[in-house]
């Protein structure tokens, strides 16, 4: 077991969760996880709940997590409500409602695990991302300015090939592959996994298009990440009548996979 | 729109749902959808929940669909408790808990849409499974007898290769591709598929396993299917420590992707 993180780092500050009642939190959305639009990117909220469900549960680790959402959120309060589904004896569920301004802007299910006392069988039929060396790769923000996009500052990025859409060029390639980490040194960890699959622009900006709305996310926690970079794969492959899916990928460096997504999302 | 389906077929028997309340329903789960185990199917159960919520919301097709699996059940009477999470101007969700005796079974979260109003534009990088015929195709089950797993009944598979471990020479091949439509001629439509995804042996099998047991599934409806046989793939790429995804999609005879699937599960 690692010892708690205290709230040094952004991520942890910003998802500290309060509980008021049974099964109750208060929370305080912050503007420094904005996407593409500039609202509080799906992943933080995601990460916010799951905070709401980690006292309630007695398993340590997030295993899958599945949010929809509802409305768009604003930074400010939010209030949580937490329901605990069913303990069993590897793992248990919960559900978490979280509200602003008495609107519901997410529901999230959740069920938690003990990830370091599965035990089974292993095959890979996958390889991570084959990518430069982080201190080879380039660093597509070195040049750049997103102000309204605050989530890119809370996150270094290294690419083998920036894509297309960056340099201006799109070229309808839906798969980019590229390295990972909090900038103020957090530890990736099965928490800030459901927020970090979440937390790159989406593979369909080399469409191009300006964004796209996420309407349901599901996140599987796979193992506890080795401390450094993790290397992404976000890949979407089928766009159809405006609505697509996003699948992606988290390897340690350990060449381990830690987590694995996908989203239904629609093109504005 | 087409016309009402009578319940001349098992599937609209056997998930015909009564409503006894607000958002109150009751069901009757039969024996003829058991999976491998020999207790009714996930993807049995999750069609029969989207029966409980399809008129709560006044959009015609689910769109995504996420249950949790929280305990087997037990051919026998059910209760739904369906409640409206908030109805958009182009998606509705809701959300259903399916309960026996008392105790919750599966909790389920589906998002409704019109499917046929969907626009934008379309990009597939994939293809659908490179099958024969399936007049020319490979029935598994014209010399096999499977008792207790009687949802293969209900459907016709078809298959270009039989999986090796139905010759009873696993291959840790964790793809398998097949044809797949109901044996009593019902057509496939955005209710079906969610069962569908969930209808055929696990791809993990050809490990060998026994079976593996769902604790999480999420369907996206991407289209209406054209009438006749349905074609399929099923993956496993990451097995690790007993844990594994399932990836599913199904394919209309026109070329379209209609449906795709995750699961999270974990083998015995």
């Amino acid at each position: 077991m690692q010892p708690p993180l205290t709230a040094e780092y952004a991520f942890d500050e910003d998802t500290r969760v309060t509980r008021v009642s049974d099964g109750g939190y208060t929370a305080t959305l912050t503007d420094r996880w904005h996407a593409l639009g500039g609202t509080p990117n799906g992943g933080y909220l995601l990460a916010v709940c799951l905070q709401a469900l980690r006292g309630e549960l007695p398993f340590p680790d997030p295993l899958v997590v599945s949010a929809t959402y509802l409305r768009r959120p604003a930074p400010g309060p939010v209030q949580l409500a937490s329901e605990i589904i069913r303990i069993g004896r590897r793992v248990g569920t919960g559900e978490v409602r979280l509200t602003q301004a008495d609107k519901e802007i997410v529901r999230a299910t959740a069920t938690f695990t003990d990830l370091t006392a599965a035990e089974g069988p292993t095959q890979i039929d996958n390889a991570p991302p084959d990518l430069p060396d982080p201190e080879d790769a380039i660093d597509p923000m070195a040049d750049a300015s997103l102000p309204d996009v605050t989530i890119v500052d809370r996150f270094d990025f290294r690419y083998g090939t920036v894509p297309g859409w960056w340099r201006g060029q799109p070229e309808q390639d839906l798969t980019a592959e590229f390295w990972l980490r909090f900038r103020d040194g957090r530890p990736a960890d099965p928490f800030t996994l459901p927020l970090m699959v979440d937390a790159a622009a989406p593979a369909v900006l080399d469409l191009p298009t300006f964004g796209s709305a996420t309407i349901e996310l599901t996140v599987h926690v796979r193992g506890r990440p080795a401390p450094g970079w993790v290397a992404c794969r976000a890949t979407t492959r089928h766009l159809r009548d405006g609505f697509h899916e996003e699948d992606f990928e988290i390897w340690d460096r350990d060449g381990q996979l830690v987590a694995q997504s996908r989203q239904l999302a629609v093109l504005p």
